[in-house]
């Protein structure tokens, strides 16, 4: 048996997140299917992140056993034959058994997009959420700069079963070009819903109806019920794994 | 009655183009349903250009009656409110019943983008032209200045009934930005398809299919058997309208 890793590009938009689930379109469902069609055998994918219903991928690392023979290249070409146009492998390449897309990650990275201006921009909402109102990109970036380190996350994500709620971020920044504002966070793990809500919060202190002290504050709480809700899905982008 | 015109910008892959026909969604039937919905009253509207199914616009240009009595600012909003979303007005102004968005408009300009790299992009593929082979950019600049100027484009378009094939070309060349290619052509005006024909051609010409001369050979003989098919519509965004 070979063991094959590959980074995933999609358009989330029209699944219901990565992971199967019966009934429904999943972007992990489509590549097995593909993946499936291809070998000519039943193939289970295990990936760096469950991305949300809704959220795109830019740098998703999956991997797959499969006895496929012949030379990778032409794997690769085949699989991205019969995937739907939403999702393509942008690599392939066989690495050892001891890889695994999720416990070996050491960082990922997930950049928010925002499109600030007054009227909504058609060409631009599938990819990101539309702001109208002014932001203040220092206090916003007061806030993301406050979260690199060490910190307890309980009040923004939720944890699977047993799992901590304390993680570690390496990068988080805004960036703004024109319009075009991104949220850059860079971890070494997320929690389920962690960036959107960070996101949210960040909106609230950069409309003022939040201080940077009053995120400081829910931070420090680990009080889940004091978190603002999620940012829609549109706007983010599981951006890079790093292993 | 006044008379307002309006910059729309549209995500056209879901609609049968711009113009209304009976039973599929068309970009001109759902701005006049949304308008009639505010205003209360049945609008006709006029565009600057006639976008095929699935092309898309930044700066579409409409004009339309209407007896409006209240705020401009309002009615921009209120329309904005009511028009799916993937359709928008960008801004909203009151001019001379005299304005007519195609009869007054002097220059047209068109941008058609091309992604280039071996394996498809799904987070682009809605707005550009997967390209994976390589492209001769010299000799595709080299085609594209040689139609800036007055030439009869019969070739490359079809004239509605008794229309002229003469068109104006003010610019006409390829950009490139990494693995992203724009072409960007400004006339007078365009015949059907002319762009996405034009397009097609240069690819010809970018791939070796066809040489420059070849390019020039079909232009000269003014005989739409010899034309290429139109490009994919996904890539041609209705840019700018000058008046």
């Amino acid at each position: 048996m070979r063991y094959f890793r590959a980074t995933v590009e999609y358009d989330g938009t029209d699944f219901f997140g990565f992971q199967v689930q019966p009934g429904v379109p999943t972007i992990q469902g489509a590549l097995e299917e593909a993946i499936a069609r291809v070998t000519t055998e039943k193939t289970l994918i295990t990936a760096a992140g469950r991305t949300d219903t809704g959220v795109h991928a830019r740098g998703q690392v999956i991997a797959f056993p499969s006895s496929w023979k012949r030379d990778t290249e032409e794997l690769l070409r085949a699989i991205n034959a019969v995937l739907p146009e939403a999702i393509a492998l942008l690599d392939l390449e066989e690495v050892e058994e001891s890889f695994h897309p999720r416990y070996s990650a050491r960082r990922r990275e997930y950049r928010y997009f925002l499109h600030c201006r007054a009227v909504r921009s058609p060409l631009r909402l599938r990819y990101s959420l539309h702001v109208p109102y002014a932001l203040d990109i220092a206090a916003m970036n007061e806030v993301a700069h406050s979260i690199v380190g060490v910190h307890d996350f309980a009040t923004f994500g939720d944890p699977t079963s047993g799992e901590s709620t304390v993680r570690e971020v390496f990068t988080s920044r805004w960036e703004q070009r024109g319009e075009e504002w991104v949220y850059v966070v860079e971890a070494n793990g997320f929690l389920r819903r962690m960036v959107r809500t960070l996101v949210t919060a960040q909106l609230w202190v950069g409309s003022g109806r939040w201080l940077p002290e009053d995120f400081q504050a829910a931070l420090a709480a680990h009080d889940r019920s004091l978190s603002p809700p999620p940012a829609e899905p549109r706007g983010l982008h599981l951006w890079k794994v790093t292993y």
